[in-house]
């Protein structure tokens, strides 16, 4: 059964610092390369956000592709991270700080309305009221780096950063690629469009060799 | 839970006429166009097969999408199109012929050893021995036109083509995109991985407005 849900764009993010090697990731005391900046409106064009470190047709494999030699090109299915409202609250309650912005985790777009928006399911599609169409690859499993962030603005609490993978685990929003160009403001009422889900079972035998792990 | 599963690839083909429109589509008797060709090898490229009318970035909206105006350039989530041969030895059987060739429907790959080869979700991972890697958006709904093709092969069961959506309902295989490049060959035996899938329900109410269809 398709599923339609509504969402409100409360927040438009652009990451405007250049991609960083891993050594330069692992070396920035802040992640203040990660950290994003609100615009009342971005372009959405078939490449990523105009002017987000993000846009192109491919990218290098990292960390999110580990079945790939780190720096093959591949195809970019992560143009925006979206992030909803709730889930962030979530997080910050679960760190006990009072607030984790979405600047400081480097989001996108951040949503109000669907509160678990890190379950929304691979190929479900998000359409705004100027064209543009994101189709979502899947969540967005949380990294050590936006802690790192975090932390920088919470010096009274060390340590705060290195509970994020934890605090963030299925609250980190959701990744995907434009596919359809247009325009995205703050503001905006988004169309989301959850696909039928038919769980996966292995039929027959066949050659099929199985392993679950 | 993930799982992963093996299979061969028993065919290896390529659509070589060019695109059509739609009224060219609807004018071809025999549906010629969409026939593809058996190769024996054949690149893959971060466009998709070399050679074959499916590659680019980019493509034309069309009935898949018919959220889109058609002809608007969106993202191409559809390089390749894959079929399982016990799911072409059913279409056959549901239709009442010997054999349904891969060909006629323009299939690029067809694999042995997944009975159920059209259940695959979307972000199913098929990974090849030379370095390939295609990611899938999802089952390929049956349409009319590769009705036509089987019908010019079964000149004396007339009318049978025009069975053929729904002959091939959840049998008619999947798509997806090259996500790393490489070779796909004849013979080659390839790993299938299926993501964990977590079924969508809706949670809380937020400001979310649900409605199913």
């Amino acid at each position: 059964m398709v599923m339609t849900l509504e969402a409100k764009v409360i927040r438009v993010l652009i990451g405007r610092h250049p991609l960083v090697t891993l050594p330069q990731k692992q070396a920035s005391p802040d992640a203040a390369y990660l950290v994003s900046e609100r615009v009342p409106a971005v372009r959405a064009t078939l490449e990523g956000l105009e002017g987000d470190r993000h846009a192109g047709f491919t990218r290098r494999a990292d960390a999110r592709v580990p079945q790939y030699p780190r720096g093959t090109e591949i195809h970019n299915s992560r143009h925006v991270s979206l992030i909803g409202e709730e889930e962030l609250a979530h997080i910050a309650a679960n760190l006990g700080v009072p607030v984790v912005a979405p600047e400081w985790i480097g989001a996108n777009l951040v949503l109000r309305g669907i509160t678990n928006l890190s379950h929304l399911p691979p190929m479900t599609r998000i359409s705004f009221p100027e064209e543009t169409a994101i189709a979502l690859e899947g969540e967005n499993h949380p990294c050590v780096y936006p802690g790192k962030a975090i932390q920088h603005h919470y010096p009274d609490r060390p340590d705060v950063g290195k509970h994020f993978p934890k605090a963030a685990y299925h609250l980190r929003g959701v990744v995907g690629w434009i596919e359809r160009p247009g325009m995205i403001r703050e503001g905006d009422i988004v169309r989301i469009t959850v696909p039928e889900q038919a769980p996966y079972r292995v039929a027959g035998t066949g050659d099929a060799v199985t392993s679950a792990h």
